[in-house]
């Protein structure tokens, strides 16, 4: 059986095209009641992209912050301020950041037609209702959150996303204006992020020649971005973000993300620095890669925070090893269908003692 | 103003995935009286591909022959004929071919919820309503019929294609076992198609970084199919074409194809063939490319029809400049805002005396 993968039905790409967003949404703006959700990475509040939102006077921009990656407790809360705001639906949410924010819209627009919590849903296909039609604009490339069929979110109990069909975001607005502002560091752990999960992708069993096609290429736009400096890095990066997500899509990431997962549950790492520091710590897995990781780091004179594991409580550690080793298909991806017997408890503490 | 690019929202790729049709259509048929059509390319009449088409008691198989290409006329009585099948539309329409067996499937999609004549939507979004669902599964690669928006048919007056986002397929089967028993010139005018259009779009002047990654690509995966004779060529040939289709989607091919619709216009030339004669008539606007397409036919032992011009009528040899001319937006992207200075009758007339 193979996955009939779901892709984002419409993309415009284009410097400046974020201007049209506004005629965009007027294909969903129904009645004169219709209303639209702006879910916004709240560092632009205040700033010049505040005033390009198409916003009209039914429509509301909900700030969200990201300073700690989505929780299922905050999707929950920001879904009932959705609901608290108008009796109607919206007719569209919009995502506008990063990876975060774009996860977050993903969620909201999910958990505004599915009852109950979303720690529901943490899981494949268990969504059962169709979202709200939802659109896309990254403002980082790296995380491919603009094409997956994830939400990740962190909740009570796991670090799993809402991965389904209805996930997949109706629209994406690619725009590489908008990503020429971003700090270094934030650049280069998210660019990273797109590097490593080509990597994972490549390296796997799962590969086909559709996640090869996708995944070679971005790697190529990554080597572009990050060894040879291209003048039109952002274009670069914005479609290197988008295949490198059309490759997961088709495939898998492996042991850097697994394990980048319990990091982050357990300390709160944000995910592309995580996959930093975990990636410098395997290679006995992704050779290859991580010598090329190492490279790009020192031209863009980037480091990683080292040393994260050293305090850790021994129920930190099991936590953490729980969390990672709960990931199957990330691991069946990596080491084939065997690999319980490889990945054993102390091989992965082994590897977080490194970190 | 950038193009909203609408895409084939889902894609199923893999060996024997042909297979996964019948529970894909099984999400289509609603009702007990709900029907499917499969429009298929008559040379599988009584082949073993009849036998796996997952064709219900209700469902009808509409044998199609692409001789010659395809007609606004065949298609009018294709649609004519599915009408007198069943009161009811179909529930979805499948393509299973070559290009022309899929711009048949998708021009039949179309025709059955737009009134009149096909020969009213030759042109640029001029289609009113959504299609019936409609899917596509090649049996050929390189057309990038399955991803395009666009159906090619000869009109009584034109050569020219329904574009538009209803023609879209709904869903494409990518399964490379169906293409490993193409005839090798077939195989070689079709694989031909898509290395000139991926050409044609990264030479053009509409290029971005969206098509120019996928246009790449595409042109790595015929060089490892043609030049390397790739163990894995069925798998890389069908994803240079869909590939290859993506690229041009977002950008448009050139002063080829504009060319080739021309001599296909006049002397039924088949679309893969008329472009690799074409081509081979454009060292001056294409030299790289024009170099390596010869490489890769001695390589493959294929040899090309000459001296098609030679007995045209003078009104013949009109004809076919002024369908060529009339591709406007080929040649803006060939030759810039300027090319009617540059690509004159006279100049025209020159290039396909050579052919």
């Amino acid at each position: 059986m193979f996955r009939n993968f779901k892709l984002v039905p419409n993309v415009i790409f284009g410097r400046g095209c974020f201007a049209q967003l506004d005629e965009i949404l007027s294909h969903q703006r129904g009645g004169t009641d219709a209303w639209t959700v702006f879910v916004v990475d709240d560092v632009f509040r205040g700033k010049p992209l505040e005033q390009q939102i198409p916003a009209l006077e039914n429509d509301h921009i909900l700030w969200v912050n990201v300073d700690d990656e989505p929780k299922t407790s905050y999707v929950d809360q920001l879904t009932l301020d959705v609901k608290a705001l108008n009796p109607a639906l919206p007719c569209a949410v919009i995502g506008i950041g990063g990876g975060s924010a774009m996860d977050l819209a993903k969620s909201v627009s999910l958990m505004l037609t599915n009852e109950g919590s979303s720690t529901l849903y943490q899981g494949w296909d268990l969504i059962k209702n169709p979202a709200i039609f939802h659109a896309a604009v990254p403002t980082l490339s790296g995380t491919g959150a603009e094409v997956s069929r994830t939400a990740v979110l962190t909740g009570p109990e796991k670090k799993l996303g809402l991965n389904s069909d209805y996930t997949v975001f109706d629209q994406v607005v690619l725009d590489p204006e908008l990503i020429q502002n971003v700090p270094k560091k934030q650049h280069f752990y998210t660019g990273m992020d797109c590097y490593i999960h080509c990597v994972e992708s490549l390296e796997g069993t799962f590969l086909n020649e559709f996640s090869k096609s996708y995944g070679e290429k971005s790697l190529e736009l990554c080597r572009q971005v990050f060894l040879d400096n291209h003048p039109d890095s952002d274009d670069k990066l914005m479609m290197a973000s988008f295949f490198g997500g059309m490759s997961i899509a088709y495939s898998q990431v492996g042991a850097c993300h697994a394990l980048s997962y319990g990091l982050s549950y357990v300390l709160g790492t944000h995910h592309g620095v995580g996959c930093c520091i975990t990636f410098d710590a395997l290679d006995e897995y992704y050779g290859a890669g991580v010598k090329e990781f190492r490279t790009m780091m020192d031209k863009t004179g980037v480091d990683i925070p080292r040393g994260l594991t050293q305090d850790l409580s021994e129920d930190q550690m099991e936590t953490m090893i729980t969390v990672a080793l709960g990931l199957d298909p990330l691991w069946e991806n990596c080491l084939g269908k065997d690999w319980k017997t490889i990945m054993t408890r102390d091989k992965a503490r082994d590897l977080f003692l490194k970190m």
